[in-house]
């Protein structure tokens, strides 16, 4: 068999932060607490919950301290939070979260667009977060690179650029990288040679990839990345998310077809996938606007339906054993 | 790199039969001649053009020889067209077809409830087409077999039957075989192994690969086939198609995503991308519907945005150069 990868993956539900922070909807705060106490129980290895952001920058996450305290902490789980400043990483020491993810771009116009700094400040910035994230009680930091399969400004994006700003952070004390393919532009034999790269400049760094579906190709790549070892994946419950810079990106992978995609292949998610599609079908009106879940439309691959009842009328049961072809 | 496969992969576009023979509007004679002459254009390889089926059977495609008669067909394009009987093979023959396509379940209940004959009666039917299709002027035919990868109505299907009817009427002088997943239940470990047993079992038997994204893997079941050794690919413009036996099933892998895939990675698919999304661009107002065209929502990977007017405010043109990080 050509296809081969790890037999356990571990999978990062970004819905609730990457998902959230873009829909137009007021989610309630008890809401959003519902929606990932109900998550916690799905059997995720990570939730990244909210962003410790400036309520004017991200107005739809203002209650992230509210949110954090309010959920229940299931023990197995990560709780993780994005965390733009220092005054976020205060704020995600106050909620003790069990890690944060930082975040900039491998481009430099799309960083200046997303983050209104230039590389060099938003390195400088993330440098700053990790060496005050590391001071005692470390509080473990994932960097996470946006962009870094192509730019929806400027194109091709240098991998040179990924594994330069990778090695930086993880010099400084990152304890995870991971490669977001923000607007979709990662195409499969891309992917896999990024990932090996990446895997090769920095061994014994854990590295995740964040797919978008954009042009359909999230489980093509993800099945890309994990036939060259990766064994971590952002996904969002239903394909939330998205990017503003992007017009007519869609959104995330969908956790749902990705984890149905690997139970099929036997590997281990960890992730209970019937109460998943559950939360699933709580989402549109969690956000409330209607939206496409072809997974929990279609049903499991083996949620079979009952054969047509002519069927029976048509061949008599004596005929039913007779068809070995 | 990890991703490897042949450099050249080849064509099918089955929309004009696969796609139009479920659609509910009435697509007049002159737009299907239409929608097949643009699709010649795009530089397919294989163009499924219609089925010369009793109209009773399926009303929308009774004007077969109408649209075989009034297309232009192009040098290189092979035309083929599904041909259910003896009646459908004289009719196939009339119109000169290149090819033709025969189709049977691989499970029981499917065949049954498609083509409402045992598989036993079905393959006794399809070998007696083979043995007229190979009288002289031989016609070369191509089998399908659905539900090759699971079936709506008994789940799991035993891929030794897979085998046994593709050995069968290769063995009777068909000229190729389909695996189809009809209802969208392969996964690509599982894509892999049938393909690649297929290929051990007949080696020198073209095998095309037809895909449903129904659950979000076509394109990762296409990367899967290709690893090993498939370079032939049924399509359909735009995802046009599914399986009336499915309830909620989407349609067909969308052409324009196949396309875009394999040209990202810089496979040769003789297809002509902008061509076809002009195509793809025509499908609502051909079949009278909306619905989902993300590649064309999207554009190609490499469609770049113009940037925020705000940034060369922000950041002014000395600090351009200045963002290596």
């Amino acid at each position: 068999m050509m296809i081969k990868g790890a037999a356990r993956i571990e999978i990062n539900e970004v819905g609730p932060r990457d998902g959230l922070q873009i829909e137009r909807a007021h989610v309630p705060t008890p809401d959003k607490i519902a929606f990932v106490d109900a998550l916690s129980a799905c059997g995720f290895a990570r939730i990244e919950v909210t962003s410790f952001t400036s309520p004017k920058a991200i107005p739809a996450l203002a209650d992230a301290q509210e949110v954090m305290r309010g959920i229940q902490r299931r023990p197995g789980v990560v709780y993780t939070a994005l965390v733009p400043n220092i005054r976020g990483l205060e704020r995600a020491r106050e909620c003790a979260m069990d890690e944060i993810n930082l975040v900039m771009s491998a481009s430099e116009t799309h960083n200046r667009a997303n983050l209104r700094m230039t590389r060099e400040q938003s390195l400088a910035q993330l440098l700053g977060i990790l060496s005050a994230a590391n001071t005692q009680p470390a509080l473990p930091c994932n960097v996470s690179l946006s962009t870094v399969f192509g730019c929806p400004f400027e194109g091709e994006v240098n991998p040179e650029d990924v594994i330069r700003l990778a090695r930086s952070v993880v010099d400084a004390g990152a304890s995870g990288i991971t490669l977001c393919d923000t607007t979709g532009m990662a195409y499969p034999s891309q992917v896999a040679e990024m990932c090996e790269r990446v895997q090769e400049a920095l061994p014994s760094t854990p590295l995740t990839i964040h797919l978008h579906n954009t042009r359909g190709m999230a489980l093509a790549n993800a099945i890309a990345a994990w036939q060259t070892g990766v064994t971590r994946f952002d996904a969002a419950a239903g394909g939330l998310g998205g990017c503003p810079y992007a017009p007519g990106a869609s959104g995330n992978v969908s956790t749902e077809e990705l984890v149905h995609m690997f139970q099929c292949m036997g590997i281990d998610t960890s992730v209970d996938l019937p109460a998943l599609l559950a939360v699933v079908r709580g989402l549109p009106a969690l956000v409330q606007r209607d939206f496409n879940l072809p997974l929990l439309a279609a049903g499991h691959r083996l949620h079979t339906h009952p054969a047509p009842a002519w069927l029976a009328e048509r061949f008599p049961p004596d005929q039913l054993t007779a068809g070995n072809p």
